[in-house]
């Protein structure tokens, strides 16, 4: 009776270690996808598993575009919590094209087709001083749908600083177009 | 040695029990927001915790909207893999006002002001037959943002179903605006 107990109580201690060791890793552990040099991979899956922080529709004659810009689980909460992002936590922007109809709802437009997928891993302790991949507190990566797992931006200051600059204010994000950030609703 | 050896086994049969356990009801477990007549509460959190299936962009000249429809995890997956969705999956259809302005990216849209939410529990069962919310295969409720926590939907056929049957023939879904239900990514 008493090794059954102590099996429980073991059992326990485990389930609980586990646990808050999976939930601490999984949440902002972006240095997964990234090797020892600072290259950085776009993560698998995230469309399953990352939260969305909000949309942006952006309206071009030459073709209107939807971006989603996911983050790594978690990373809205512990935001509205610290008043910034955690270090490890990563966001993907994806870009769409879009098609549109008129629905019940009125005139619909919802995204359909690959472009691109900017990525971002927040850095706090300036991990790679000589990648220029990696400045103001960030990792900074692309992909493109014609080849969607290979990472093609060369550097910050000439591939995203540019577009990035008007947000630099609130960490280099354009946060008031991600709802959760405020409200988990 | 064996002893702690058995402690490990049981350990481990321990964690993969609760951990398959966990997955299989936190993924859809929506009837937790049902009660025994069948009324719906909205989920708490669902930004910080549900999946993305897509979003909608609404162009009216008397007043733009983003729509961002969310699903109870997993939902995506068990759809991908079964090609439909699962008994308990919950959907929240959130939809919100727009602010724009002319950013780095182009001509920017995105969400600012809840408007009011759908919420869907897909229900293989007709778990209520007498209850008017609950037909077709779904529960069905409607929140505004003035009582955010007031289920204000009456019936099915007089709230729901005009605005639902042109995707009567993809289980009342429109699908279509759904990239992760092909691919996770």
């Amino acid at each position: 009776m008493t090794s059954r107990i102590s099996f429980v109580i073991l059992a326990l201690v485990v389930v609980g270690y586990l646990s808050v060791n999976s939930q601490t890793t999984g949440t902002f552990n972006g240095f997964q996808y990234v090797d020892k040099t600072g290259n950085i991979r776009k993560p698998a899956d995230f469309r399953d598993h990352y939260e969305l922080l909000g949309t942006w529709w952006v309206a071009d004659p030459t073709g209107n575009q939807m971006h989603m810009t996911y983050a790594s689980p978690g990373a809205a909460e512990y935001y509205r919590k610290n008043g910034k992002f955690a270090d490890g936590t990563v966001m993907v922007k994806e870009i769409m094209k879009t098609d549109h109809a008129q629905m019940t709802t009125g005139d619909a437009h919802w995204a359909s087709g690959d472009i691109q997928w900017f990525v971002m891993v927040k850095d706090d302790k300036n991990r790679f001083p000589n990648n220029p991949l990696w400045d103001k507190g960030w990792g900074w990566a692309l992909f493109k749908a014609d080849a969607p797992d290979k990472q093609v931006a060369t550097a910050f200051k000439t591939d995203c600083m540019s577009c990035h600059i008007p947000a630099q204010s609130t960490d280099w994000v354009y946060v008031q177009g991600y709802p959760v950030l405020k409200s988990a609703k």
